[in-house]
C-alpha cells in the first residue's frame, strides 16, 4: 500500500491532512546570514488550505541528521514537507535520506532524465551526467515537474501521511507548491481553512494585557473548533493574535469579529489596531479623516518619528515635516523655543516639549505639531533625569497641548523607537 | 552528576562540546511572517568559540512536540540551546518541558522573584503574581542575569552536554548569550575560535564585487587552514566576510590582515569601511575627527538620514540637526529654498537638492549640509522622473557643493534607505 501511486489516493479514503512539518536541507542556512525564507511561504499557503505548520527546522547536508529529523516529523505530524537538497551534487541528499526513512527504493525516470536534457540543449549544452541524479524518484512517489529549473518535486504516500520533496529556490518552489496544494493537498485537508484576527495594545506590560484577557480566553477554551490565541510582545506594542479552523468563511469571520470585541472591550482604547495596521498607518488614516496636516520637532528621536510616518504610502497627504532639533540653538532657531526656557527648564522638560510643539505647529502651518525632546544615552543622565528621560508635547486645534514625562528602559534605539510609539500613541488619543 | 551546579564542571573534565541544536519556541515564528532571527546571532557567536551550529527548529507553544524535539536535540548535539517559552503566561512552556526531559524539578528561586519584584517596583507597580513562575529554576541549573527583562536565563549540565535556556527578545538574549559564552562556553569549546574580517562596500553591485575579487579568493583554497569567504548584498551594501579557524590569535590577525589588504587594493574606496563599522558611524568618525557640524534638509527620505546619524551614541559631537521637508512650502520656509527655483526646476532637482543643503548649512551654521529631494513612491512618479529618482546634494567648506541624481529600484522603504546610504557616502567621499 505505501508503494500505491499518489493518484489513487482518494479511492483509499484517507485521514485528513490537519498538520504539518517543515524541514529546510542545507547548511548555508545554519550560517549567521542566511535564514530559511521558503518556510513563510509555505506556511502561507498550507494555512489558506486548513493545515497548520506545527514545526519546522534546518538541517545542513548531512544524513544521519535529516534522516533523523524526518523520522521526527514523520512521527508528529501528517504532512512533512522536505526543501532543498535535490541538486545535482554530492551533497544533495534529500532523496537518498527519504528513501531510507520509507525503505524504498530510488528509480531513475527516463522521462525526467530527457526533460532536464532537453533543458540543456535549449542553451546549446549538453547534460552533465551528474544531472542524472536529479531523476531518481521514489519507488511509488509521483514526480512534480519544475519549470524554472532541473529538479523536479516528489510527493509519497506513507500510509496516511504524505510526504513532499521541493527544490529550495524560491522561483522553483512556489509554483509547484501552488499546483500541489490546489490539485493534492487541498482536497485532503477537509475543505477548512484558518482564519486570523489580530489586535495590538500599546501602553500596557504582556502580564497585564494576560492578566486582562485571561479570563475571555479561558471561555473559548471549550468551544468547537476552539480560537487559537497567542500573546506576543513586539518593540512598542503587544500583540493578540486569535485564529480558527473553519469550513464556513462567513461563520468563522462572525466568531472573530465577536472574539475580538470581546477583547477591545476589556482593553478599551489601549487597543490602537484590529486589523494588523502598525501605528503610524493607524495615525495617519486619523490625521486624513480630520484633514489635518502634522509637523514635529524631534531632538532625541533624530527625526525617527517623522521617518516613521513617512514609510507609509500617501503620508504626503497629511505629513507637513519638521525639524530636528538636536542642539539648542535649533530648538530656537528652526522651532521657535524661547531661550529662556531651555534655561530655566533644561532642554529636557516639559515646557520645552510643550515649546517644540506649539512652536513647529506655528512655524509650519500645520495643525497636529509634535515636540519630543530627552536623553537616549549611553550618556548625558542624571540622578533627576535618567537616561531614558523623554518628555513629548502634542499640540492641536481640539484641545489645550497634552503634555507627558516617560522613562524608558533599553539601549540607545530602543529608547529612540519607545519615544516614537508614546508621542504617536498620544497624537492617536488626541485625536480619537 | 546531572544535579551538579554547573560551575563545578571543569573538575570533571567533561568533553568537548563541538555541535549546538537550537530550539526557538514560540508559535508566532510559525505564521506567514515572522522568522526566528535568533539563531543568526547565536550561529555567529557559537562559531567564534569553534561550536558548530548542526541543526535548528522552531516549534509552537505545544508541549508534546518541544519535549520531543528536545529529546531529539540532545540525542545529536553536545549543547542545546532553546530561545523563548520564559515568559509568564500559561503558553511558555519551555522550563517545564526541559524539566520533563531531563526528569528534574523546578524550584523556585525567592532572590529571582525578589529581583523581578524590583524590576516591576522601579516603575513603580506590584509584582503580578503570574510572574513568579519565570523564578523556577531546574534543579541543579545555574540561573543567567537578565537585565533587560524579568525572564532569567538557564544553564544545566547534563551528563557531558550542556543545555542552555534563553529568552526570546533579542535585547535580552544577545547579553546573556555573550556573558555565557565569555564564561562558560568557550572554556568547554577547545581553545580553537574562528576569527573574522569583514569589508563593506558601496556603489557596486555584488555580482561587480563578486567578479572582482573572485581571482583572490582562489589563490586562498589551497591555504591551511583555509580562509572562508562569503559575499553578502546587505540593504544598501555589499558585504565581504572573512573567517579563519585558528588557536593562535596574532597569526590568524595577520592572515586576515592581509586578506583584507588583498581585498582593499583591488576595491579601493568603494569599501567604506574594514571594522565593521556602519556607513553612519563611519561617517560620524569622519565629522568628528575634523570638528565638523553637519545638518540635513530631508524631503522624500522624511528625517530617515538624520534618524540614523543619531542611532550612533555621542552624534550629538557632530549632529546639529535640520528639517524634513515634505511639502514646497517647507522647504522654503524651514531650509531657505527660493520659491522660483522650486516653480523652475521642480521639487525633485538637482539645483532644489543644492538649495536645501546649502540652505539648511547656512540656517543651522553647521560645516556640512546634506540636501536630499525625490520620489519614494509609489505614486508620484512621470516618464521623466520615475518613482526611485532621487536628487542628493552635499555642501562642505572644502570644496563647490557636490550633487547626484539617482534612480533606485525597490518599495517606499528600499528607496528612503538607499537614498540614505548614497546621501551618507557621499558625505563620507567628500570628507575622506
Amino acid at each position: 500500500l505505501t508503494g500505491a501511486p499518489i493518484s489513487k489516493m482518494s479511492s483509499h479514503a484517507p485521514s485528513l491532512l490537519r498538520t504539518a512539518e517543515i524541514i529546510a536541507v542545507g547548511s548555508e542556512m545554519l550560517g549567521a546570514t542566511r535564514l530559511d525564507t521558503n518556510s513563510l511561504f509555505i506556511a502561507d499557503r498550507l494555512a489558506a488550505i486548513g493545515i497548520q505548520l506545527v514545526a519546522k527546522s534546518v538541517v545542513g547536508d548531512q544524513r544521519s541528521r535529516l534522516t533523523e529529523l524526518c523520522r521526527g516529523a514523520l512521527s508528529r505530524a501528517d504532512l512533512v514537507i522536505l526543501t532543498g537538497g535535490l541538486g545535482p551534487t554530492d551533497d544533495d541528499l534529500t532523496r537518498e535520506a527519504v528513501a531510507e526513512v520509507l525503505g524504498r527504493r530510488l528509480i531513475e525516470d527516463p522521462a525526467i532524465v530527457a526533460r532536464i536534457e532537453q533543458r540543456f540543449a535549449r542553451r546549446g549544452l549538453p547534460m552533465p551526467s551528474i544531472n542524472r541524479r536529479q531523476a531518481q524518484v521514489l519507488e511509488g512517489a509521483r514526480s512534480l515537474e519544475n519549470p524554472n529549473g532541473t529538479a523536479p518535486g516528489q510527493v509519497a504516500e506513507h500510509g496516511s501521511q504524505v510526504i513532499v520533496l521541493l527544490p529550495g529556490p524560491p522561483r522553483e518552489l512556489q509554483p509547484m507548491l501552488d499546483a500541489l496544494c490546489q490539485q493534492t493537498l487541498a482536497p485532503r485537508a477537509g475543505g477548512a481553512r484558518i482564519y486570523r484576527a489580530s489586535l495590538f495594545v500599546t501602553g500596557r506590560s504582556e502580564s497585564h494585557v494576560d492578566e486582562t484577557v485571561q479570563p475571555i480566553y479561558s471561555t473559548w477554551r471549550g468551544r468547537t473548533p476552539p480560537i487559537e490565541t497567542t500573546i506576543l510582545a513586539a518593540p512598542g506594542q503587544i500583540e493578540l493574535h486569535l485564529s480558527l479552523r473553519g469550513t464556513d468563511a462567513a461563520e468563522a469571520e462572525t466568531t472573530l469579529g465577536a472574539a475580538r470585541e470581546q477583547l477591545v472591550a476589556v482593553l478599551g482604547d489601549d487597543v490602537f489596531s484590529t486589523d494588523g495596521a502598525s501605528m503610524e498607518e493607524v495615525v495617519g488614516r486619523l490625521l486624513h479623516a480630520r484633514g489635518f496636516m502634522l509637523a514635529a520637532a524631534e531632538s532625541c528621536t533624530g527625526g525617527l518619528l517623522l521617518s516613521r510616518l513617512t514609510d507609509v504610502p500617501g503620508s504626503s497627504a497629511y505629513v507637513a515635516g519638521g525639524a530636528v532639533t538636536y542642539s539648542n540653538e535649533l530648538k530656537t532657531e528652526l522651532a521657535g523655543v524661547p531661550a529662556e526656557s531651555i534655561a530655566t527648564h533644561g532642554a529636557v522638560s516639559e515646557p520645552v516639549a510643550v515649546a517644540l510643539a506649539e512652536g513647529i505647529r506655528e512655524r509650519t502651518q500645520a495643525h497636529v505639531g509634535v515636540g519630543i525632546t530627552g536623553i537616549a544615552g549611553p550618556g548625558g543622565g542624571s540622578p533627576e533625569k535618567p537616561v531614558g528621560t523623554v518628555a513629548i508635547a502634542v499640540a492641536t486645534p481640539l484641545a489645550a497641548a497634552r503634555v507627558r514625562t516617560f522613562v524608558f528602559a533599553g539601549g540607545r534605539a530602543q529608547i529612540k523607537l519607545f519615544a516614537t510609539q508614546a508621542a504617536l500613541d498620544m497624537v492617536r488619543r488626541a485625536l480619537a
